[in-house]
Protein backbone atom coordinates (compact mmCIF):
# COMPACT_ATOMS: atom_id res chain seq x y z
CA UNK A 1 0.00 0.00 0.00
CA UNK A 2 1.17 3.29 -0.95
CA UNK A 3 1.98 5.41 1.77
CA UNK A 4 -0.03 8.87 2.64
CA UNK A 5 2.05 12.00 1.41
CA UNK A 6 2.29 14.55 3.68
CA UNK A 7 0.49 16.97 0.61
CA UNK A 8 -2.70 14.20 0.88
CA UNK A 9 -2.82 15.49 4.32
CA UNK A 10 -2.69 19.25 4.01
CA UNK A 11 -5.65 20.98 5.23
CA UNK A 12 -7.81 21.93 2.37
CA UNK A 13 -7.44 26.03 2.53
CA UNK A 14 -3.59 25.35 2.40
CA UNK A 15 -3.45 22.74 -0.29
CA UNK A 16 -3.57 24.89 -3.59
CA UNK A 17 0.36 25.26 -3.72
CA UNK A 18 1.14 25.49 -7.44
CA UNK A 19 4.32 22.67 -6.48
CA UNK A 20 2.54 20.68 -4.19
CA UNK A 21 -1.12 21.41 -3.68
CA UNK A 22 -3.16 18.45 -4.49
CA UNK A 23 -6.02 20.73 -5.30
CA UNK A 24 -4.33 23.04 -7.77
CA UNK A 25 -5.18 21.34 -10.79
CA UNK A 26 -2.13 23.02 -12.50
CA UNK A 27 0.24 22.02 -10.42
CA UNK A 28 3.19 20.02 -10.23
CA UNK A 29 1.56 17.85 -7.45
CA UNK A 30 5.04 17.14 -5.78
CA UNK A 31 4.05 14.24 -2.82
CA UNK A 32 7.10 13.87 0.42
CA UNK A 33 6.60 10.71 2.48
CA UNK A 34 9.47 8.92 4.92
CA UNK A 35 11.64 6.52 3.65
CA UNK A 36 13.32 4.91 6.40
CA UNK A 37 15.34 8.15 7.81
CA UNK A 38 14.80 9.90 4.63
CA UNK A 39 12.32 11.86 3.04
CA UNK A 40 11.50 10.73 -0.44
CA UNK A 41 9.36 12.60 -3.94
CA UNK A 42 9.72 11.58 -7.32
CA UNK A 43 8.52 13.64 -10.12
CA UNK A 44 8.76 13.44 -13.65
CA UNK A 45 9.11 16.35 -15.44
CA UNK A 46 6.84 17.24 -18.78
CA UNK A 47 8.68 17.81 -22.39
CA UNK A 48 8.55 21.38 -22.15
CA UNK A 49 10.12 21.12 -18.48
CA UNK A 50 13.61 22.08 -20.63
CA UNK A 51 16.53 23.95 -20.30
CA UNK A 52 19.02 23.46 -23.06
CA UNK A 53 17.32 20.81 -24.69
CA UNK A 54 17.79 17.38 -23.45
CA UNK A 55 18.31 18.65 -19.74
CA UNK A 56 15.60 19.50 -16.68
CA UNK A 57 14.96 23.17 -16.59
CA UNK A 58 16.28 24.62 -13.14
CA UNK A 59 13.65 26.39 -12.03
CA UNK A 60 11.77 22.96 -12.26
CA UNK A 61 14.49 21.50 -9.71
CA UNK A 62 14.22 24.11 -7.65
CA UNK A 63 10.44 23.70 -7.03
CA UNK A 64 11.25 20.17 -6.41
CA UNK A 65 13.20 21.37 -3.51
CA UNK A 66 11.29 23.50 -2.43
CA UNK A 67 7.95 21.57 -1.84
CA UNK A 68 10.08 18.71 -0.89
CA UNK A 69 12.15 21.01 1.49
CA UNK A 70 8.28 22.03 3.21
CA UNK A 71 6.81 18.80 3.26
CA UNK A 72 9.91 17.08 5.11
CA UNK A 73 9.57 20.01 7.40
CA UNK A 74 5.98 18.93 8.52
CA UNK A 75 6.86 15.21 8.62
CA UNK A 76 10.20 15.71 10.86
CA UNK A 77 8.19 18.40 12.85
CA UNK A 78 4.80 15.80 13.64
CA UNK A 79 7.82 12.98 14.43
CA UNK A 80 9.19 15.11 16.59
CA UNK A 81 5.78 15.87 18.32
CA UNK A 82 5.03 12.56 18.40
CA UNK A 83 1.94 13.29 16.27
CA UNK A 84 0.22 11.55 13.86
CA UNK A 85 1.26 13.86 10.55
CA UNK A 86 -1.98 15.43 9.25
CA UNK A 87 -3.64 16.29 12.74
CA UNK A 88 -4.72 19.23 14.14
CA UNK A 89 -3.47 21.60 14.77
CA UNK A 90 -1.69 21.51 10.93
CA UNK A 91 1.62 22.26 11.12
CA UNK A 92 2.57 23.58 7.61
CA UNK A 93 5.99 24.86 6.84
CA UNK A 94 6.72 27.67 4.32
CA UNK A 95 10.44 28.16 3.16
CA UNK A 96 12.17 30.58 4.45
CA UNK A 97 15.50 30.35 2.29
CA UNK A 98 16.45 28.12 -0.76
CA UNK A 99 19.23 26.90 -1.94
CA UNK A 100 20.25 24.89 -4.81
CA UNK A 101 24.17 23.43 -6.30
CA UNK A 102 23.47 22.29 -10.19
CA UNK A 103 26.15 19.28 -9.71
CA UNK A 104 25.64 18.31 -13.40
CA UNK A 105 22.97 18.99 -16.29
CA UNK A 106 19.58 16.27 -15.06
CA UNK A 107 18.48 14.39 -18.54
CA UNK A 108 14.99 14.62 -19.29
CA UNK A 109 12.93 11.75 -19.74
CA UNK A 110 13.27 9.84 -16.39
CA UNK A 111 11.79 10.16 -13.14
CA UNK A 112 13.86 12.62 -10.47
CA UNK A 113 13.78 11.59 -6.76
CA UNK A 114 14.42 13.82 -4.21
CA UNK A 115 15.96 12.48 -0.95
CA UNK A 116 15.52 14.39 2.17
CA UNK A 117 17.75 14.36 5.37
CA UNK A 118 16.41 16.38 8.16
CA UNK A 119 20.00 18.14 9.69
CA UNK A 120 17.74 20.15 12.48
CA UNK A 121 14.17 20.03 13.86
CA UNK A 122 12.93 23.33 16.48
CA UNK A 123 9.13 24.01 16.80
CA UNK A 124 8.90 26.70 14.55
CA UNK A 125 11.95 25.70 12.09
CA UNK A 126 13.56 22.74 9.86
CA UNK A 127 16.37 22.36 7.77
CA UNK A 128 16.44 19.77 5.24
CA UNK A 129 18.94 18.72 2.86
CA UNK A 130 17.71 17.58 -0.47
CA UNK A 131 19.73 15.57 -3.26
CA UNK A 132 18.01 15.14 -6.53
CA UNK A 133 18.73 12.17 -8.12
CA UNK A 134 18.46 11.18 -12.25
CA UNK A 135 19.31 7.58 -13.43
CA UNK A 136 20.57 7.07 -9.52
CA UNK A 137 23.43 9.78 -10.38
CA UNK A 138 22.91 13.37 -7.84
CA UNK A 139 22.21 16.15 -10.18
CA UNK A 140 21.72 18.64 -7.90
CA UNK A 141 21.85 19.53 -4.05
CA UNK A 142 19.73 21.74 -2.40
CA UNK A 143 18.67 22.80 1.20
CA UNK A 144 15.96 24.34 2.41
CA UNK A 145 15.32 26.37 5.97
CA UNK A 146 11.61 26.20 6.28
CA UNK A 147 9.32 27.74 9.35
CA UNK A 148 6.07 27.34 10.26
CA UNK A 149 3.68 29.04 8.79
CA UNK A 150 2.30 32.30 10.58
CA UNK A 151 -0.92 32.10 11.61
CA UNK A 152 -1.22 35.80 9.56
CA UNK A 153 -0.87 34.04 6.44
CA UNK A 154 -3.92 31.49 7.18
CA UNK A 155 -6.62 32.68 4.11
CA UNK A 156 -9.28 32.21 7.34
CA UNK A 157 -7.48 34.52 9.43
CA UNK A 158 -6.42 37.43 7.17
CA UNK A 159 -8.00 41.07 7.02
CA UNK A 160 -8.39 42.45 4.36
CA UNK A 161 -7.34 39.27 1.84
CA UNK A 162 -3.84 40.26 0.24
CA UNK A 163 -5.48 40.04 -3.24
CA UNK A 164 -7.79 42.68 -2.39
CA UNK B 1 10.88 51.55 -28.22
CA UNK B 2 11.13 48.76 -26.14
CA UNK B 3 15.00 47.61 -25.62
CA UNK B 4 15.37 43.92 -27.00
CA UNK B 5 15.59 41.17 -24.18
CA UNK B 6 18.94 38.93 -23.88
CA UNK B 7 16.62 36.32 -24.61
CA UNK B 8 15.27 37.48 -27.67
CA UNK B 9 18.74 37.27 -29.43
CA UNK B 10 19.62 33.53 -27.74
CA UNK B 11 20.12 31.16 -31.11
CA UNK B 12 17.09 29.13 -32.00
CA UNK B 13 18.41 25.79 -30.57
CA UNK B 14 19.01 27.70 -26.60
CA UNK B 15 16.23 29.29 -26.78
CA UNK B 16 13.39 26.58 -25.16
CA UNK B 17 14.05 27.00 -21.94
CA UNK B 18 11.13 26.20 -19.33
CA UNK B 19 11.33 29.90 -17.49
CA UNK B 20 12.80 32.12 -20.45
CA UNK B 21 13.11 30.76 -24.03
CA UNK B 22 10.67 32.80 -26.45
CA UNK B 23 10.20 29.43 -28.14
CA UNK B 24 8.84 27.39 -25.35
CA UNK B 25 5.21 27.58 -25.72
CA UNK B 26 4.13 26.45 -22.58
CA UNK B 27 6.94 28.44 -20.22
CA UNK B 28 7.55 31.70 -18.38
CA UNK B 29 8.94 33.80 -20.78
CA UNK B 30 11.26 35.69 -18.51
CA UNK B 31 12.84 38.86 -20.39
CA UNK B 32 15.95 40.72 -19.18
CA UNK B 33 17.35 43.92 -20.26
CA UNK B 34 19.32 46.44 -18.72
CA UNK B 35 17.90 49.42 -16.81
CA UNK B 36 20.55 51.82 -16.14
CA UNK B 37 23.34 49.07 -14.27
CA UNK B 38 21.14 47.36 -13.35
CA UNK B 39 18.92 44.52 -15.03
CA UNK B 40 14.97 44.31 -15.23
CA UNK B 41 12.86 41.68 -15.98
CA UNK B 42 9.22 41.92 -15.23
CA UNK B 43 6.78 38.64 -14.67
CA UNK B 44 2.80 38.50 -14.10
CA UNK B 45 2.26 35.30 -12.33
CA UNK B 46 -0.52 33.27 -13.43
CA UNK B 47 -3.58 32.68 -10.28
CA UNK B 48 -2.12 29.45 -10.80
CA UNK B 49 1.22 30.49 -9.45
CA UNK B 50 0.35 30.36 -5.99
CA UNK B 51 1.16 29.55 -2.61
CA UNK B 52 -0.97 29.73 0.40
CA UNK B 53 -3.61 31.44 -1.28
CA UNK B 54 -3.49 34.91 -1.99
CA UNK B 55 0.68 34.77 -2.25
CA UNK B 56 3.02 33.64 -5.03
CA UNK B 57 4.68 30.21 -5.47
CA UNK B 58 8.54 30.51 -3.99
CA UNK B 59 9.29 28.24 -6.64
CA UNK B 60 8.13 30.56 -9.58
CA UNK B 61 9.81 33.53 -7.65
CA UNK B 62 13.26 31.31 -7.56
CA UNK B 63 12.25 30.36 -11.33
CA UNK B 64 12.54 34.10 -12.19
CA UNK B 65 15.85 34.61 -10.33
CA UNK B 66 17.33 31.18 -12.02
CA UNK B 67 16.46 32.92 -15.95
CA UNK B 68 16.75 36.79 -14.64
CA UNK B 69 20.81 35.68 -13.73
CA UNK B 70 21.56 33.91 -16.05
CA UNK B 71 20.25 36.57 -18.53
CA UNK B 72 21.56 39.13 -16.68
CA UNK B 73 24.93 37.00 -16.78
CA UNK B 74 25.22 37.31 -20.51
CA UNK B 75 24.33 40.74 -20.91
CA UNK B 76 27.07 41.32 -18.29
CA UNK B 77 29.74 39.55 -20.62
CA UNK B 78 28.77 41.28 -23.83
CA UNK B 79 29.28 44.17 -22.42
CA UNK B 80 32.41 43.09 -20.59
CA UNK B 81 33.79 41.93 -23.98
CA UNK B 82 32.89 44.81 -25.58
CA UNK B 83 30.11 43.20 -27.83
CA UNK B 84 26.80 43.71 -28.79
CA UNK B 85 24.20 41.19 -27.01
CA UNK B 86 23.66 38.45 -29.43
CA UNK B 87 26.51 38.61 -31.49
CA UNK B 88 28.60 35.48 -32.46
CA UNK B 89 29.71 33.44 -30.85
CA UNK B 90 26.69 33.28 -28.07
CA UNK B 91 27.61 33.55 -24.61
CA UNK B 92 24.62 31.70 -23.21
CA UNK B 93 25.36 30.85 -19.33
CA UNK B 94 23.08 28.57 -17.24
CA UNK B 95 23.32 27.94 -13.22
CA UNK B 96 25.73 26.83 -11.11
CA UNK B 97 24.32 27.84 -8.29
CA UNK B 98 21.23 29.58 -6.92
CA UNK B 99 19.87 30.97 -3.98
CA UNK B 100 16.48 32.67 -2.56
CA UNK B 101 15.57 34.51 1.01
CA UNK B 102 12.19 34.60 1.30
CA UNK B 103 11.94 38.22 3.28
CA UNK B 104 8.03 38.50 3.27
CA UNK B 105 5.26 36.98 1.58
CA UNK B 106 4.75 38.18 -2.36
CA UNK B 107 1.31 39.30 -2.80
CA UNK B 108 -0.59 37.58 -5.64
CA UNK B 109 -2.07 39.54 -8.79
CA UNK B 110 0.82 42.00 -9.74
CA UNK B 111 3.78 42.50 -11.55
CA UNK B 112 7.22 41.39 -9.87
CA UNK B 113 9.92 43.29 -10.71
CA UNK B 114 13.21 41.53 -10.59
CA UNK B 115 16.12 43.38 -11.04
CA UNK B 116 20.15 42.21 -10.90
CA UNK B 117 23.14 43.61 -9.89
CA UNK B 118 26.23 42.18 -11.78
CA UNK B 119 28.66 41.77 -8.39
CA UNK B 120 31.40 39.38 -10.28
CA UNK B 121 32.25 39.28 -14.31
CA UNK B 122 34.65 36.44 -15.16
CA UNK B 123 34.62 35.51 -19.00
CA UNK B 124 33.09 32.46 -17.53
CA UNK B 125 31.52 32.89 -14.24
CA UNK B 126 29.06 35.82 -13.68
CA UNK B 127 27.86 36.23 -10.27
CA UNK B 128 24.36 38.50 -9.87
CA UNK B 129 22.18 39.53 -7.33
CA UNK B 130 18.56 39.95 -7.70
CA UNK B 131 16.33 41.71 -5.74
CA UNK B 132 12.43 41.02 -6.66
CA UNK B 133 9.53 43.54 -5.84
CA UNK B 134 6.34 43.85 -5.56
CA UNK B 135 4.45 46.98 -5.38
CA UNK B 136 7.53 48.48 -4.60
CA UNK B 137 8.76 46.40 -1.81
CA UNK B 138 11.70 43.47 -1.41
CA UNK B 139 9.68 40.33 -1.28
CA UNK B 140 12.49 38.32 -2.06
CA UNK B 141 16.56 38.38 -2.44
CA UNK B 142 18.39 36.17 -4.74
CA UNK B 143 22.08 35.46 -5.50
CA UNK B 144 22.97 33.56 -9.07
CA UNK B 145 26.42 32.14 -9.38
CA UNK B 146 26.16 31.57 -13.33
CA UNK B 147 28.51 29.77 -15.85
CA UNK B 148 29.15 29.73 -19.35
CA UNK B 149 27.50 26.85 -21.22
CA UNK B 150 29.83 24.05 -21.72
CA UNK B 151 30.53 23.28 -25.38
CA UNK B 152 29.37 19.34 -24.42
CA UNK B 153 25.96 20.91 -23.37
CA UNK B 154 25.10 22.51 -27.00
CA UNK B 155 22.38 20.93 -29.00
CA UNK B 156 24.34 20.51 -31.76
CA UNK B 157 27.83 19.18 -30.64
CA UNK B 158 26.46 16.37 -28.33
CA UNK B 159 26.76 12.88 -29.14
CA UNK B 160 24.73 10.89 -28.20
CA UNK B 161 22.17 12.70 -27.68
CA UNK B 162 20.95 12.81 -23.79
CA UNK B 163 17.18 11.96 -24.26
CA UNK B 164 18.37 8.21 -26.29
Amino acid sequence: MEAAAIQDLYPDDLAHCYGCGRLNPHGLHVRSTWDGEETLATLTPQPYHTAIPGYVYGGLIASLVDCHGTGSAALAAYRAAGREPGTDPPLRFVTASLKVDYLRPTPMGVPLEARGRIVEVKPRKVVVEVRVLAKGEVCARGSVVAVLMPKSMLPSTRNPAPQA
